[in-house]
């Protein structure tokens, strides 16, 4: 009898909740943790890429593109909690998720946060909450409709803009998303893209290329004669801001793509993520600064910035390397890619206002295939990814932009694009005040785009 | 014997540090975690609203509002820490706290960083650090003086504005912040102002409101035949610069208020927050898009960037609502009252330089009653604070300003105001390389304001 | 047998994993997540020193000083990659550490990613991950190179300033961090620099002061009749961000210097470090407002931006003091000796573009010395640290300029300044299309520098 009473007092010891069971509801804290601080972070890229576009353009287009990239991260955050996030991650069989609409927290995590402490198991078993992970997918999928802003500056209608956005952002990116981190297809296969050098950036980078060629080149871009107008940044101390920004956010970007907080490994592969994500970032600022000049003819600031992006861009499909070293290279040659790339889209006549074809399309191609370089993916299945990610996002773009060009008109006027869009569409000036030098070919004798 | 043995061993196991309480020093460590990496947040808005200001400002008077913005947040911590936080927090009754003078770690905290383990169960039984709590605190009560700065600008004097400001943050915010979350009055009543809806943004509108009435409007803002002089900002990336530091910054604002990071309870409601935070903002911006051009007459930017700040005030009062679709709908409520406000205070003839007392005041009253709506509080309590709260802080900064415009003169003269308080009260240009447009009514005919 | 049962029973609880144990996972991961997220917020630093650098140079200058930054942040993480981070703390003995190339994940850590669990052990006992520590010593190593460039700006070639920068992070920080954080001599005389008062701000100071001794003043700075060409920030709203930046990016440089967040006291520490960086630049910012007009003849918003910065870099050698009236005195004195140090530069004909030297090292003395008047270090033992990583960083320094001048060539010519960095080395305007007001004294009868 004393033995039975001894049995069952160990016994309770035995069933109480064990260390284990404790520890687990901390995992539950620090990966949702995890989530919305790092989120956070990548919600300023969003801040960043306003910089960097409004100090890109003329100043006579610096507002629009301000309202353009505010409208885009308001739209996108909508969309993806419309449809956006249901179609990527809900469900997702070969090449889809599911129309759910209205992505919201668990029915379990109501009942507990209502008081339901019988719940507590079974939310603490999804290891972070429901719209922790909404929160982190939602900044990505903004990150990629702010790709598009800045390649379309200074010329794409502003409802165009915000109707391309809708559909990028609710369906087009969600599809991609769905093949690969939503378990489909690409998934299947093996595809590997940490954070999204392909997922991301080079889909943002199609989209924005698809456009380029509907929308076409600024009016007097590109002369009959081959020579190239020169349209400088307007505010260069503005655009490095951007690309600090972005660089701070990105530490965010790829860290938090770790997607856990909840032990040593996790700890560890994230701060390799982050000394990596570094690396790659000075490796490219550095070889842009060495290639620019017998590439482009000076020691550039502009290609410099942009290798910063490229060397991000390349890192980020693999930043999980535990050989830093490698992360330098990968930067690096991202972008040498990045700085041949603006001279190749000035030959093809491509007109790309920031640069963002070959910092983010460009880099995340040769991200993606370093991969397989650093021995975690097969070569055939990153460049499968790359090319049917590439053909599916570069065609409905490219359908979306001809329709939209049809329909509400994907181009403003050339009185419109001659008086500037802050003017002619918001009538509100970036600096109402300051006296600008005038354009010496505005309303001069221009040729046709394209 | 050997009963007795088994006795004390299972005693001893039952009684040695059980996972609670090795979790509950986590739970410290987390929560005050929290607060810290919130709180950094936080400041980080005052940057924002320098931002938003001294880009909305012409820019004769950039620079006094950059020294105005620094200048407030160093005063408002150091009266914080002198008299504010003991007012608002230390054994309050129903009204007021107690004339504490200068914050700091307790006792127990002082003895445990001293060495004296034995204190260890008291540290860690107030489950986050005093200090902690004190700076999470304290760039709340920052935040409201920010509000007063950007309505008043132009034409406040500098050292009346510093003199306002320390009132404002060691008494009368105290006051407000007593009745509330010190557990005065309101509170007791039941009033429901999760992160300061009416506690931070109402107090702030309302004292920026008495400042405006008093210090009147603009030379020249309202005119004799009643059409209203156009100010258009003079930098509009710096205003989107500083709205995207305000947004980033709400998430700590909104997030950090749940106030605990201890259990997967508060890690789902700060992650529902955070993304509640984000579509009532992103509503809001949309909302305004839409909308501005009906009730201002163009698709306006300006309108567009309070949108997105009314949003987050009207959201901030009950952000822990598990319908994210609802918290769309209280944004736009918000953006659309914001825009009407607008409209409204022009035809009130009150000068409100950067539309601070529609974006916080007005939102934030419909945000503070907004809050019954989603079932968390009584509306006619809601009504209650907002009335009380709003009387308090507009008779108290009424007179507040109108004994500061007897003694040192709220206003400056118009011969400073023409010449901008840059050149006149700190003898440096914000932009002194840059060739200005001359306002052609500068030094012309103006009539007089009010 | 029963006994021998309910023995084996008990122990197995008594041995199984302890609390303990499992804790000290979480504080691997929460030590190195706080590096992670505070090294994040320094590297922002960098961004910070950028906008006020690039505000606080004429237009001219304002891109190559862009590049100068990205630049050199790139080189410092390169460098102390490559070798920096060996020399500071592997193996240190008295003077220096080792000459270990490219540090990287122990081997411990590459093992345990690969899978190997047995490695849990040894990876969790090292507190934190090799690269999270790495990550957080190289932004501090940023910093410091950060403060030469604002000091030489306007005439310092950019190719011999990035030569300075490669020596100064790869050899001249890591020694001194050797001696002191590595656990050198000073350290071992009982040295105390928290967070780097000395070790970071004055040898960035001290590396400014040389630099500016040996590539001298600006053309026409300094007059022959003894007048001082006065030369404003050209850009107030950007120099205001920068220090808002840096400010906010100093809680993760004191806080995170806490190095770890494993338990109540450091948590209790951190909280106290926030706080006192705080109210130490408040008192700062209100030191120099009032202090100025008697030094400086007006209220001068630039002597109250230095005097945030002065604050903060005064209580950085000493942040964990547990009296915040304290640090309001530590800071208020900082920002008093900055403000006339400014004085006293242009006094000695010294050409400080930002007054980084009054600011970093000025105030860095102070501040090293105010640790021992709290109690925590010996007045002498902190003048024998002052003095010897003066004397060694100065020399040093002095030495390399004089090389680089004799080879590179430390300063543009005569025309290139006039003209402006900008165009001439970059051919980038950071402002085209902005009238730009001309300098009245350029191409007039310029006096010789110094």
């Amino acid at each position: 009898m004393a033995g039975a009473a001894w049995t069952l007092a160990i016994a309770a010891i035995l069933l109480a909740p064990a260390p284990a069971s404790a520890s687990s509801e901390t995992d539950f804290v620090l990966n949702t943790f995890s989530f919305l601080v790092w989120g956070v972070l990548i919600m300023w890229m969003c801040a960043g890429f306003t910089m960097l576009e409004s100090g890109s353009v003329r100043s006579k287009n610096a507002s629009i593109i301000c309202l353009k990239n505010i409208g885009l991260y308001s739209i996108a955050g909508l969309t993806y909690f419309a449809v956006g996030y249901g179609l990527m991650y809900v469900d997702v069989g070969k090449v889809i998720g599911s129309l759910s609409l209205l992505h919201g927290p668990s029915a379990d995590e109501i009942a507990f946060l209502g008081g339901d402490k019988g719940k507590t198991a079974a939310v603490v078993a999804t290891n972070y909450s429901t719209m922790s992970d909404w929160f982190f997918q939602m900044v990505f999928v903004a990150t990629t409709a702010s790709i598009v802003s800045g390649t379309l500056a200074e010329r794409v209608k502003l409802w165009a803009f915000f109707a391309f956005t809708a559909v990028l952002t609710a369906i087009i990116y969600p599809v991609v998303g769905a093949w690969t981190w939503g378990g489909g297809w690409l998934s299947q296969m093996g595809f590997a893209d940490f954070a999204g050098s392909t997922i991301v950036h080079s889909t943002g980078g199609w989209a924005a290329l698809a456009g380029a060629i509907v929308v076409g080149a600024r009016w007097g871009k590109f002369r009959k004669d081959g020579s190239v107008k020169v349209t400088p940044p307007s505010n260069i101390p503005a655009v490095t801001l951007g690309v600090f920004i972005l660089w701070l956010g990105w530490f965010g970007f790829n860290g938090g793509s770790q997607l856990a907080l909840s032990g040593a490994a996790d700890a560890l592969a994230m701060s390799n993520i982050l000394v990596n994500t570094n690396l790659a970032a000075a490796g490219g600022v550095l070889t842009a600064i060495f290639v620019s000049r017998p590439i482009l003819g000076r020691t550039d600031l502009f290609a410099a910035l942009n290798g910063a992006i490229a060397g991000l861009v390349a890192i980020t499909a693999g930043p999980d390397i535990t050989d830093p070293g490698l992360a330098v290279i990968i930067g690096a040659v991202g972008a040498l890619l990045c700085t041949l790339g603006l001279k190749l889209l000035e030959r093809m006549r491509i007109d790309d206002v920031v640069g963002a074809v070959p910092a983010h399309l460009f880099a995340g191609i040769w991200g993606t295939l370093a991969v397989s370089l650093s021995g975690k993916g097969s070569f055939l299945v990153q460049l499968v990814g790359i090319l049917s990610v590439g053909a599916f996002v570069f065609v409905t773009s490219l359908v979306l932009w001809v329709v939209l060009d049809r329909t509400l008109g994907a181009r403003v006027s050339r009185d419109v694009e001659e008086m500037g869009q802050d003017a002619a569409e918001l009538g509100i000036d970036a600096y109402p005040e300051f006296a600008l030098m005038v354009d010496p070919e505005d309303g001069g004798d221009f040729r046709d785009p394209d």
